[in-house]
């Protein structure tokens, strides 16, 4: 009922009365008065006129079902859409209800008390200042795979960010920069047995509005928010256009079984191709310089004797040759 | 309280007087008496004589804690034992609860009601006649080495019920068998990142009491029950034993690096090795001859013209030339 009355509301050009909004919904004044108050207290602004009626002034701010469910524009991605103002990590909810959700079940929340990075690391997530959701998925690949799904992911996320007209790279395998800052992270876990997945879960965040007191000082000098980019930033728009490049792109590899269209996405806004870069890996740094990315996804590198090698993302941290990129 | 009462009625010989228990324990006798109630409510045998005092009969063929712990040997597998009379499926309750749990936390039920095999199969598990368990371990290693742990697992399966003076064999990669009947199965799952797994849950189904009505007509043939091959057979004694060589095999993976025992032990106690096996990938089927298991728990098998090929377990299922093995 509250979401039929937000519904009107939107919908009305102006003030709408109770007693319309009554007669339209068949409900009783009381109860459209509960809702309105009910509305209100979740932080929607409504102004109440005697004798005129309701009007709605603005939306909060929120990823919620009903703010987002009706904007969506995907078949699959989202179509079992959970909210949560706050959790442990999305990436651990999805866990918990992987085996009773349908592929393509996306979990959202405004602060992850627990968010997860690569690697065991944390992923800071304050409460409303930026976007974290994780997406179920269910396709018949195996674990060596899934290097794809992260590819697949970063080439929506940066897609997404370019089509507000920023310039954002992506740091293979799984970090969206701009201005040489992290901007965005995904996270790809998966779960099954070696031949056969039960499932993989793809953890998204990234940061809108960045405040210094959220991270510690070595760190905050190369982590970016979206809105120092933008003026007019939409997170509800953003989530929805995300969703709908990032399904686009995993139906690709779903029907066609490549992901080009991902990877041509991934070398054409690369911030390592071309560049020499120092790959870390089990405390050893090595200078290599980045050469092109495979269709499985892997970074291929070159030494200064021009030897080459594939490396694939999992316990390599890559970084800038003087700076994090 | 009521375990105290137990153990000092289990290490009493004869009669013991509720003044004596109640002494001993420093409780008052209506404590005393109220769980000895309780104790027969679980299916402990106790008679109660006026004047004279109580006496255990025979305890419950139950895997609960109160029966395990105090028999187990092992150091860390089993350190924490989780009893559930009943559960969907042992690997699953893992799954739930792995982020809050050690390495070796093992979780016992007497019957699955969604029980698990291989390749999303079922497991059935009726209540009270087999063992079913799972083992969480959480080993530094990537999915392509899952295979190792089935090996481990195989063999100490395999040693458990030798040891018993049975003539088990195992059928790479993941099942024991007995007179050419199915006796045992593990399904092993692994959950993280491509590179850093978080952890690895193997699940143990063993068959005891065989009972047609619970197989279809069309595998009653090839599933076998333990009782069949031996007239005293102990369930708390084989989990005991089996939970402790699995840790003595496991701990030579994690030490040392490698499962030379374990090999060795499915390679000596092979169903396979030197026969004629029929392979069957994706519908398709192949007679290729078992050579050996190498060092990473693949097959080696050739074909009739001598080519060899290693194959790893997952999607793979291995029959005999013949019949099931």
């Amino acid at each position: 009922m509250k979401e039929r009355i937000l519904n009107a509301l939107k919908k009305s050009d102006g003030y709408i009365s109770g007693g319309k909004l009554s007669e339209e919904l068949n409900v009783s004044r009381t109860a459209v008065w509960k809702n309105i108050n009910s509305l209100k207290e979740e932080g929607y602004e409504i102004i109440s006129k005697p004798r005129i009626g309701y009007r709605l002034i603005s939306n909060p701010d929120k990823l919620s079902e009903k703010e987002i469910i009706p904007k969506l524009e995907t078949e699959c991605i989202g179509k079992k859409y959970i909210y949560k103002p706050e959790i442990d990590s999305t990436n651990e909810e999805i866990k918990r209800i992987y085996s009773n959700s349908p592929e393509g079940t996306v979990v959202v929340t405004e602060y992850q008390t627990e968010g997860k990075g690569r690697l065991g690391r944390r992923w800071i997530s304050p409460d409303g200042r930026g976007i974290y959701f994780s997406i179920l998925l269910k396709p018949n690949i195996q674990p060596f795979e899934s290097p794809k799904i992260t590819q697949i992911t970063a080439a929506a996320v940066a897609k997404t960010i370019i089509d507000l007209g920023i310039d954002a790279k992506i740091k293979w395998p799984n970090d969206i920069v701009v201005n040489g800052r992290k901007i965005a992270g995904i996270l790809t876990e998966m779960s099954g047995e070696l031949m056969a997945l039960d499932y993989i879960v793809v953890g998204i965040g990234i940061n809108i509005d960045i405040d210094s007191k959220d991270f510690n000082s070595d760190i905050i000098g190369r982590v970016g928010g979206l809105r120092e980019n933008i003026e007019d930033l939409d997170r509800k728009e953003l989530l929805v256009n995300l969703l709908k490049n990032f399904e686009m792109l995993y139906k690709e590899f779903i029907d066609n079984k490549n992901i080009e269209k991902s990877i041509d996405i991934c070398r054409e806004n690369s911030a390592v191709l071309g560049k020499k870069i120092r790959i870390i890996k089990k405390g050893k740094e090595e200078l290599k310089k980045a050469i092109d990315i495979d269709e499985e996804g892997g970074l291929i590198v070159e030494d200064m004797n021009g030897n080459r090698e594939t490396i694939i993302s999992g316990e390599i941290s890559v970084r800038g040759e003087n700076s994090y990129i």
